[in-house]
C-alpha cells in the first residue's frame, strides 16, 4: 500500500494559504508513490463532528481527530499539522453563531447552564475549547530544530540584535528558597496503580483532592511553593529594583501552567499594590477583584463602586506608581503593563524579547529601558539568568557567527510540569498534602502552610526511553554533542537521570559525546559552544522544551516560527508541526479587506520536505527523497532570493510566494540527475519561467478588493479555491501535473 | 605458588600488638596453603631504608614501602596494612636521635639547611614526613563498611547517642554565593598531555604557577572561593550566632587540605577578632602573628610585644569575646577554643561528635549547648545540613533500629580535591588563572580578586570506571541500593555523571537499584532508609568518601575505627586497612609504664578475614575460607562476651584478649563441618579451655611493672617478644600449631 501523508485543514491564514499549496504539493509528488490526504481538525470541523447528534444525517461528518489520535499509536503515521485555532469561549461562540447561519442546527453555547440538558451541551461544547488539538497528536516526544536554508538565510541576512547598554543592570532575580526547585520529591511507582492526593489538617482531619493513575516506572513528582517566601521575595525585588531605578517585569507561563501561573501573578499584584489592598481591602473583595486576574480585573470592575471611592483608589494608584519601580509595559501606547493581564507576558516568548532588545524592555512613557527579569522559581529562573549574565560579560550574539542548538524535548503524554494543572492544590489551612501509594504507604508528603501551591506532575516511563534514545540518534545524525539538562539536586531528575544510565548505553555512546548537567551549567557549556558557532542538542524535559525552542531559535533567526518541530511518534510514524507563530487572525482580516494574503508557508515547506523523508522509510519509491531534497534547495533559494510575502496590498503574497516555490522546486528538479523527473519536470521549469510576470500579474489584479469567502470559522470551500488560485496560467500548469 | 598474605610492621601500639597476634594467625592458617609475610613499613624502618647512603652495609635493610609500592600494581597482591606513624618534624627528629643512640650513624635532621649536603638530607628526610605510606599503597578505590559482628554488637550493645533540645537552635551555616561549589569548571583531557596553569593580571602580566602533567581522559576540574564574600558569610553568621545565643563553630580540614583550608580558618580569625586586627594590625604584623596558624601563634609570639602592649591586647581580647558569640571549645578546661588552632576541629571527625552530642558542642566554661554548624563551601556543607535538620525534624537516631550505610569512594591516585594541595594558588592581585592545554586552549579560566583562593584538582579515568565496577559490584553483593552522590550542578560531577552512563550498564544493571543524586538528596534517600533499618551504599568523590565513612559508623557503632576499610587494588588485589583510630601513642605510654597494653585488634582481626578470602581466590585451598568464617564467628563471641582489652591494669589487656579470640576461633573450627579442620582444632580448642585461668594469670602477673623494649621508634623485637608473650602455657599451644 501506499503510504499516506496526512494534510491537516485547520483555520485561519494557513487554511486559506493550504488551497493554494496543496495543489502544489499534489502535483509534484505524483508518481513517487505516495498519497496526499487533507484532514479536517478545524474549529468548526471539531464543532460540526462533536454535535453530531444535533445535526441532520446530511450535516454529520466524521470525528477526524478521533480518526488522527488513533493514527498517531500506528507506524504509518505520516502527518502534517498545521496551526490550527486553540479556541477561546468567545471565539467557539462566534463559531457557533456562523454554523448556526449556515444552517447547522447547533444549539447556543449555555455559559452558565440552567439544567440538565445544558449542562450536557456544555460538556461537550468544552472539546472544542482550548488546546485540545495537541494532546490528542503529540503522541512522541519532541525534536525541534533550524532547517539548514533557514540557518543559512539568517546568517547572510541577519535579524536586528540589540546591543546592550553597557554596564547593563538588567538582570534576573528569583527565590533563594523555598521554592518549587527546593520542595520537590519524586517517586517511581513499582507497578500499574491509582494513587491518593490527600489533604490532611493539623488535627488530623483528612481529605481526598483526587486520585491518580499511574503506569508501571511511571516518574510521579510532587513539589511546593510557599507563598509568603514569594511575597517577600517580590518586596525584596521591587525595592531593589527602585533602587536600581529600572523597570519591573514578571515573567510566568498563566497559559500553560494555568492553575499555579496565576496565582504567582496575583501575589505580585497583592505585593506591587500592597497600599491599595491595605486600605481598600473590603470593597475590594465586595466588588470580586481577583488579582489573579491582573489588574484589568480591578479596571474592569470598578464601576461597580461609588465615584468616590473610586477616586479614591485612582489616587492610590498614582501614589504606588510614582512610590514604586516603573512597569515594564506590554503596550505603553495603551497603558498595558506586565501586571495587566496573566496571558500577556509569557515566559518563552517575553524573555527571549528582552534579550533580542539587548536586555532592555519598554516603560510607562515608551523608553527602553534596563529591567529587572523576575521568575520566581529558581527551577529554571537559574539557566535564564546564565544566558543573561552571558550577554552582560560577553555581549550580545552575532546572528552571522552563532552555532546552532537544537532540542530533543520529552513531551509525549503530557510529560512533567505541563501535565500538572489538574494535580494543582492550594491548602485551605496549614497542613499536609501527601501521596498515597495502594499500600496506603505515603509516597510523597509535604508540610504546608494554607494557600501554598502545590503541584504534582508525571512523565510515563516508555515517553522517557524514548526520548533518550531519539537523543541519542540526533547527536548521531548530526555529530552534534547532546546535553542532558537534568538537575541532581532535583528529585524528579534524578530519577530521570537513573533513566538515562540505562538507556543511553543501548544507543553507541562510545560514537556520541553526551553530558549530564544541571540547567545553568548546561546553558553555560551550550553557549560557551554557541559563541564559537559549533552545534549542541539540548535533551530536556518539557518546560525546557517549550523554552529553549523560543529561546534559540529567536536570537539564531530572529522568530521561532521558522522552526522545524517534528513529533517522532512512539509508534514510529512521525508528525511534523508547522507554524509555532499561530494561526494569524490579522493575516485574515487583510485577506477579507483587500484579498492579500501575508501568510509565509515556510513552514509547511520544511514540514513537508521532512513528511516525504518519512514517506520513503515507509514505502514510497526512491524518487521521493529526491523530490524532498529538491524542495529543500528551492526553499533555500526562496528564502535567499526573499521571496517571501510582504505586507502591502500589490506586492508579493502567499499566492505568488507559492509560485515562486513552484518554480524554484521544478527548476531543481529540472537538475536532479534522475532522468525521469528531469524530463517530466523541465518543461514545467521551463513554462513557469516564461510566465512569471503573467502570473504575478494575474495575481496582483486580484488584489485591492473585499474577498468574500462566505465565513470566517466555515467558509465556502468552493470560494476559498477561487480566491486562492486566481491565476488561471498558474493553475493550468499546476492542475496539468496533479 | 602459595598465595601471600602481606602483614605489615608499622609502629606503636599495633606493632606491640602484631608480636602476639601473628603467632596466632600463622598457627591457625598453616595447612591451608597460604603464606604470612611480614613487612616493615614502620617510621624507624622508612628511615633506615632512605638514609641507607649513611650506613654500613651490615645496618641497612631493604626498602620494604618501595617493594609493597610495586606489589599494589600486581594481581597477587594481599595486604594488611596497620596504622603507622604519619610523622611530624619532632616525631621524626625523636626517631632519627633514637637510632642514634641504637648506633646507627644517621644525620641530623637539618630544620634550616646550611649547604647542598644538608639540603640534600633534608629532602631524604621528606620521604618520611607525613602521610607518606597511603599515597603509595592505596593504588585502587575505597570499599569501606562495617563487618556483620560489628553491626550485631552495636545493636545489642548501643552506644550514647544523646537526644537533641527541644527546637534546637543548632544548625549548619553555609555561603550562599560566590565559593567553590559555585564557580567549579571542568575540563576533560581529549589526551595525555602537559597543562599549564597561569596567572595573568589586569596588564596581561602573566606567570606560570604549575605545569601538570594529566592523562588521557583525566578529569581535570578547578574551582575558587572569593575571600571578600567568604568574610562577609563569617560577619553574618557570627552575628547570627550571637543573636540567637548559642555557639560558634567552624568546621574545616586543615590537615588533609593543607594549603586552602587553614586560609579559610585564618578568615575566620579575621573576622572574629576583627577589633583586634584594627587596632593592632602593625604590631600583629611585627611579630608576625599568622592568623592561619589559630590564635595559638598569637599566644606563642605576645611576649614579643613590651608588657603594655600585651596588656592592652589582651583587654582587647576580652572585649571581643564579651562582644561576640561564645565559642566552640576543643578543650574548656584548657581554654583551648575552635579558633586556636586549625588543624583541632576536623570535620569529618568534628560534626558526628556534635551529632552525637545532641546536635551541641562544649562552650567556654564547660556548659553543652546548641551551636552554629559554620561550614563555608556548600560543596558538601549541605549535605551535613540535610542530616542536621532531619535531627531535628525527626529525632536522633537509635542505633538498635537504623540500617547501616556502606561506602564506595573514588580514592585511587590522589583523586578530587584530596589532591588539590599542590595545585592551590592565592592571585597576588585582581586577574585570572587560566589552564591552558597544549594548543594553547584556555580550558578553564577564572576571573579572581587578589587573595582570593583557586584550587585544581583532577581524577584519572581507570580510577573512575573502576570506581564504578566497584559500586555495582558492592550492590549486587548486598543486594543493597547504590546512590551515586553526585550533582549535575557541579562541572565536576557533571563528568563524572557522564561516565557512570557510560560505565555502569556494563555490570547488569536490571539487577541492581542505584540512583544518581546531589548529595543533599542522596543523603535525604539515604536517610529515610537508614531510619527504616535498611542498608545503602554511598558511591561518593573522595572527600564524601572520607566524610561519610566516619559520619555513619561513628552513628551506627560509636566510632569509625571499627569499620571494615579495603582498597579493592586496580591491578586486582586487595589491602586491607585497620586502625582509622590512629596507632595510639598513650596505649604504648601505658604499656612502658606498667606493662598493660589497652589496644583492641578488632579492626586486625576483621581485615584478616577478609584478606584470608582473597587468598582463596588467589589460590590457596578451600579451606582457608572455612578459617576465615570461623573467625568472623569468633569475633562475633569476642564481642557479643566484650573481651575487647579494658583500660586500666590489672584487667584484660591486648595480649588477654587474643588469647579469647583464638579459644573462640579453635571453638569455632572444632565444629566447622570440616573433618580434618576439626580433627586438627577440638584439641587445641580442648586445651584453650582447660588453661583460660592459668593463661590469663600468667598474663596478669607480668603486669604493673615497667616493661623495657628497648626503644620507642625502634624497640628491640625480642624483649617485645617476650613482653608481648607472657603466657607460657599459651605459647606453647600456639607454637604447636605453628
Amino acid at each position: 500500500m501506499k503510504p499516506t501523508v496526512v494534510w491537516t485543514k485547520i483555520d485561519e491564514a494557513p487554511y486559506l494559504a493550504t488551497f493554494s499549496l496543496l495543489p502544489i504539493v499534489e502535483g509534484f509528488t505524483k508518481d513517487a508513490g505516495v498519497n496526499i490526504e487533507l484532514r479536517d481538525i478545524s474549529l468548526a470541523g471539531r464543532i460540526i463532528a462533536t454535535m453530531k447528534d444535533f445535526l441532520p444525517e446530511e450535516l454529520r461528518i466524521n470525528d477526524e481527530l478521533a480518526y488522527l489520535g488513533e493514527l498517531v499509536k500506528k507506524p504509518e503515521a505520516n502527518i502534517i499539522k498545521l496551526p490550527n485555532i486553540s479556541a477561546s469561549v468567545p471565539q467557539l461562540v462566534a463559531a457557533i453563531k456562523e454554523l448556526q447561519s449556515q444552517g447547522y442546527p447547533l444549539p447556543d453555547y449555555p455559559e452558565e447552564p440552567k439544567n440538565a440538558e445544558e449542562e450536557k451541551i456544555k460538556m461537550l461544547y468544552a472539546k472544542c475549547i482550548g488546546s485540545n488539538v495537541n494532546p490528542v497528536l503529540r503522541e512522541g516526544n519532541s525534536d525541534r530544530r533550524l532547517a539548514e536554508p533557514v540557518k543559512e538565510y539568517a546568517k547572510n541576512h541577519p535579524h536586528k540584535m540589540r546591543t546592550p547598554k553597557e554596564n547593563s543592570k538588567s538582570h534576573v532575580a528569583h527565590m533563594d528558597s523555598n521554592d518549587f526547585y527546593q520542595n520537590e520529591q519524586s517517586f517511581i511507582s513499582p507497578k500499574d496503580q491509582t494513587l491518593k492526593i490527600v489533604f490532611e489538617d493539623k488535627e488530623g482531619n483528612k481529605k481526598l483532592l483526587k486520585e491518580v493513575k499511574v503506569e508501571k516506572d511511571e516518574i510521579f513528582s510532587a513539589s511546593f511553593l510557599n507563598r509568603k517566601t514569594l511575597r517577600d521575595f517580590y518586596a525584596k525585588t521591587i525595592e531593589d529594583t527602585k533602587e536600581k531605578d529600572i523597570l519591573f517585569s514578571l515573567h510566568v507561563k498563566a497559559t500553560m501552567m494555568k492553575v499555579s501561573d496565576p496565582v504567582m501573578f496575583g501575589d505580585a499584584i497583592r505585593v506591587y499594590y500592597k497600599e491599595l489592598f491595605d486600605k481598600f481591602g473590603k470593597e475590594l473583595e465586595e466588588i470580586g477583584f481577583n488579582p489573579n486576574n491582573g489588574l484589568s480585573d480591578l479596571e474592569a470592575k470598578l464601576n461597580r463602586l461609588p465615584e468616590n471611592k473610586q477616586e479614591a483608589i485612582r489616587e492610590t494608584l498614582k501614589e504606588i506608581y510614582a512610590k514604586n519601580p516603573r512597569l515594564y509595559m506590554v503596550d505603553s501606547d495603551k497603558g498595558i503593563t506586565n501586571l495587566h493581564r496573566p496571558n500577556d507576558v509569557i515566559i518563552d516568548a517575553s524573555i527571549p524579547a528582552v534579550i533580542k532588545n539587548g536586555l532592555q524592555g519598554w516603560g510607562p512613557e515608551g523608553e527602553v529601558e534596563d529591567c529587572t527579569i523576575t521568575v520566581p522559581d529558581r527551577t529554571y529562573a537559574r539557566m535564564y539568568k546564565e544566558i543573561v549574565e552571558d550577554i552582560k560579560k560577553n555581549g550580545q550574539f552575532d546572528p552571522t557567527k552563532i552555532g546552532t542548538v537544537q532540542n530533543v524535548g520529552l513531551m509525549a503524554k503530557k510529560a512533567e510540569e505541563y501535565g500538572s494543572h489538574d494535580k494543582t492544590f492550594f491548602p485551605p489551612k496549614d497542613g499536609y498534602i501527601y501521596v498515597e501509594d495502594e499500600n496506603g504507604e505515603k509516597v510523597i508528603c509535604h508540610e504546608l502552610d494554607a494557600g501554598d501551591i502545590w503541584r504534582a506532575y508525571s512523565v510515563k516511563d516508555i515517553a522517557v526511553r524514548d526520548w533518550v534514545k531519539l537523543a541519542a540518534n540526533r547527536s548521531k545524525e548530526s555529530g552534534y554533542p547532546v546535553v542532558f539538562w537534568l538537575d541532581s539536586n532535583r528529585a524528579h531528575d534524578a530519577n530521570l537521570i537513573k533513566r538515562v544510565v540505562e538507556e543511553l548505553p543501548k544507543y553507541d555512546i562510545d560514537n556520541i559525546e553526551f553530558h549530564v548537567m544541571a540547567p545553568e551549567k548546561a546553558m553555560r557549556y551550550t553557549l560557551r559552544r554557541f559563541r564559537k558557532g559549533l552545534g549542541t542538542i539540548s535533551a530536556t524535559g518539557n518546560v525546557l522544551r517549550d523554552y529553549l525552542t523560543d529561546l534559540f531559535p529567536i536570537i539564531e533567526v530572529g522568530t521561532s516560527a521558522r522552526t522545524l518541530s517534528i513529533v517522532p511518534l512512539l509508534a514510529g510514524g512521525g508528525l511534523y508541526e508547522t507554524g509555532a507563530g499561530g494561526s494569524a487572525p490579522k493575516h485574515v482580516e487583510q485577506f477579507l479587506k483587500e484579498n492579500h494574503l501575508r501568510w509565509d508557508s515556510l513552514g509547511e515547506f520544511l514540514a513537508l520536505a521532512e513528511s516525504l523523508k518519512l514517506a520513503k522509510k515507509q514505502g514510497a519509491s526512491e524518487k521521493i527523497e529526491i523530490i524532498a531534497d529538491a524542495l529543500n534547495r528551492a526553499v533555500a533559494r526562496y528564502l535567499d532570493e526573499d521571496r517571501t510575502p510582504k505586507r502591502k496590498v500589490g506586492e508579493l503574497d502567499n499566492r505568488g510566494s507559492h509560485f515562486y516555490l513552484a518554480k524554484f522546486w521544478a527548476e531543481e528538479l529540472a537538475n536532479c540527475g534522475d532522468s525521469e523527473l528531469e524530463a517530466k519536470f523541465r518543461p514545467v521549469a521551463k513554462e513557469l519561467k516564461e510566465n512569471e510576470e503573467k502570473i504575478l500579474a494575474e495575481i496582483r489584479e486580484a488584489e485591492g478588493k473585499p474577498a468574500d469567502i462566505g465565513g470566517y470559522y466555515h467558509p465556502n470551500e468552493e470560494l476559498v479555491s477561487k480566491y486562492m488560485r486566481p491565476s488561471e496560467t498558474f493553475n493550468k500548469i499546476i492542475d496539468a501535473l496533479r
